[in-house]
């Protein structure tokens, strides 16, 4: 029996606004989409934040032992800044620095990927690309053409809303009244093929100087940004899948637009559960290029930036976003960063006892109950931040069984062992930071030199007793005594 | 004045099977373009051993000040296994594992990404994928079908190499004779839509099983494996490019078919030099799977695989790789990888004195001379054996000016610096392994045990210096006295 049988997840669902018991279309199997980053810049920390939400419920679906089917998808062409633009945004940074589109493409998609397994985040299933889809995206052009939801004006195909809203609903996912707006708009200027302002575009004819472009029944164009999502979703994942996510600002249009063109083409609704993840502030201001309130995922752990006060470890980074809710939003500074530095020190230094704890003939706490709750927290729609307070319980427990106040058996202490590993490493992420070559001589030279002080002190040798202490601090290395013997922190 | 304008550089053309001095079409730049993985399962050895020798040839490209644009592909459909199977090797591994192919794709090129990182191969700037120039490629048969050198035959598309061969010369580069070829060949059976045995596949038909497809003007089908390289070589370089790479294996039917779909298409050859890299062996035998005379390049870092007799770092195997020119076979063994991990310790040794040498009035050495000699071996098409020849040159300089035997100037010490760390890091891309946080806090401790065992000696007390010596070797570290003082060697 599976773990996803035995307990119940809820999700909170956009489209209904509430929480609701997750029920996958097929038994066992979970189909997930995530709107990835357009590669024409470096990814920003917000992006992180949302792709980090979205690990950790990849990383959870697939520790309550569902297969899972991640995508998570690459926009590398056709996103528009607004329909009555001819050229997208590629082809404009392109020109300016003189390089082909694909290169910008290539060197932002290699920071993403660079930037995502640093902060440790898994890769995703499938990366389908926009451009590695556009006969899928003319089909699927040619189909919402055949269902009448769509017309085209001079090379270029656009979603007819007004026309789609008489059947279907227009706003199902946003809450917005298109009718309202409807009403409201001013009539188009000369310069939009566009029926209408609501409308979007599905293809695009390219003028003679762009430089992204595909042969379409249309003549040469480029594909609308909405389009990809929908066709490479239901590509990898069926006309209805079961989790479709992505950041808050995606809400509207581009999601409203992707449900549109699905139903438009496929007839039925493609999502069961939609899932929105929320922004990232930094020092309480949003950010931004201009102000110079702004950090990038790299430059935190790099330092030497303005913004922070020191550099920062991707695990912290990784603890203290997780020490949020998903659907909250979060602020980033240092002060923030420095206390989540010390409870990520404080779970790691307590994981490192779990291996030299002793047991006794009982226990005086109940795991299985303390090892629900860490489930529960989970499963009431991805709490992280409760989950994380379970696990400093844990702690708690692991201090004071290492104290001796506090008696635990061996089968008990495995549930401790287990459930915190489980969900430190596989479910939140979090690495110990030592964790390479050199690390395991460090920490051999470490404890060699703990080993001679020890001697030291046995030899009433009080001056090289801490000279060690306080050269090793002075390295970065702090050592603590207690009557168990000493123990070490490796600082970052 | 750049360096490529004061240098002459040779490259071996197979296509004349001679050394040709470097003429690039534009000025300045150079526009080079490698066959790269088919990742339908890890990236094997033999492949690692062909990207790295690229890699070095595009570093030193961009080291002589060329704005060079690497295109490398990833070949994620259309390989077929034979002309007559209707069905890729994707899709067949793809059913056996029940997966989707695209994830099959995403798993190995996820790999691959990983493995080429951790060797230190820089990205190219491009690195377009078959799936995602559909498009172009049936734009480039349709164009191939005008000019007469393809025929369709019941949804397929094939190059008519008889007919092409009658005005061209199919077998330029492999020096294939096709008037013997088709004289020898017996009749085809009933199964083949060929004309020909020598034939090859532009566009195949799918059957409905078929898991990879698309829409053609010749219905439902996928591209074989040949014309991606052409589509996307001269999409991103031009019809005409400089450079064109690979493994040896691939100079016939690949790289023959290349040319001639380029030829009639587009009515030139593409390809200005053709360079090949040669096979890598194990223990003096073919590596295969079957036999168990295998290894993959994760595990030869991770050790613990039954083929080498301990773990090697991903530097020392770069610096094996490249002690042996790229035109010749290498083989791979544990007694070849340990001398050249001596090897490697030495140049790293020589090169982290580099920055207390001490400088005369005078120098006894001609640097300029030595750089010279560097760039020569280099010139000489790549070859690096030569150069690190070279190097260890530079770094018998550096011993003998540390010894005091051999006096420089510091304008000599700078060149001799500039040049050596040129060619090892930026050429070569040899990094030393200590290049993380740990280890400056390794570094740091081990420079506190040294003091203390000085302090030891001082005080006469020989155990407690013997012992800080035999406890840091048991940890892996090396302690080296001379006259000059300790130093110091951590071993991978």
């Amino acid at each position: 029996m599976s773990l996803y049988t035995t307990q119940e997840l809820k999700i909170y669902n956009s489209l209904s606004k509430q929480k609701e018991v997750f029920k996958p279309i097929t038994e066992g199997f979970v189909g997930m989409y995530v709107c990835g980053p357009t590669v024409y810049s470096n990814v920003h920390l917000g992006n992180l934040r949302t792709f980090m939400s979205f690990d950790v419920i990849y990383r959870y679906l697939k520790f309550l032992e569902y297969k899972v089917r991640y995508v998570r998808n690459i926009t590398d062409a056709g996103h528009l800044e607004s329909d009555d633009v001819t050229e997208d945004r590629f082809a404009k940074k392109a020109r300016l620095e003189q390089v082909e589109p694909m290169e910008v493409v290539q060197k932002y998609t290699v920071d993403f990927h660079n930037v995502l397994n640093t902060y440790n985040l898994l890769p995703p299933n499938i990366e389908p690309t926009a451009t590695g889809h556009i006969v899928e995206q003319i089909q699927m052009i040619e189909d919402i053409l055949k269902s009448g939801n769509a017309y085209e004006v001079n090379g270029s195909i656009y979603f007819d809303v007004v026309k789609y809203n008489e059947k279907h609903h227009y706003g199902i996912l946003s809450g917005r009244n298109i009718d309202e707006a409807i009403h409201n708009t001013r009539e188009l200027d000369g310069q939009s093929d566009k029926r209408n302002p609501q409308d979007f575009a599905l293809w695009k004819k390219a003028e003679p100087q762009h430089l992204m472009k595909w042969n379409s029944p249309w003549g040469e164009g480029f594909p609308g940004w909405h389009l990809e999502c929908s066709t490479m979703s239901t590509k990898y994942l069926g006309e209805q899948f079961d989790i479709h996510g992505g950041g808050m600002d995606l809400k509207f249009p581009h999601h409203e637009c992707e449900i549109a063109q699905s139903v438009a083409c496929h007839g039925t609704a493609p999502v069961h559960y939609w899932m929105h993840a929320n922004m990232l502030t930094l020092n309480g201001q949003k950010m931004s290029k201009s102000t110079g309130n702004y950090i990038l995922p790299a430059e935190i752990y790099e330092g030497g930036n303005s913004v922070l006060s020191k550099a920062f470890s991707p695990s912290v980074v990784r603890f203290f976003m997780l020490q949020a809710h998903y659907r909250s939003i979060l602020d980033f500074s240092s002060d923030a960063l420095e206390a989540a530095e010390k409870g990520y020190t404080r779970l790691m230094e307590g994981m490192k006892l779990l291996g030299s704890l002793k047991t006794s003939a009982t226990s005086q706490v109940d795991m299985t109950s303390w090892k629900k709750s860490c489930f529960d927290a989970m499963n009431d729609d991805f709490n992280s931040p409760i989950l994380i307070a379970q696990l400093f319980e844990g702690v708690k427990y692991i201090n004071q069984i290492n104290d001796g106040t506090l008696q635990i058996t061996a089968a008990d202490l495995e549930i401790l062992k287990a459930t915190l590993e489980g969900f430190v490493k596989e479910v939140l992420g979090i690495e110990s930071t030592d964790n390479n070559q050199d690390s395991g001589k460090l920490n051999g030279v470490i404890e060699m030199l703990i080993m001679m002080r020890n001697q030291a002190r046995v030899d009433k040798n009080w001056a090289l007793s801490d000279e060690i202490r306080d050269k090793l601090l002075a390295i970065g290395i702090q050592l603590k005594d207690s009557k168990e013997g000493t123990t070490y922190l490796i600082q970052n």
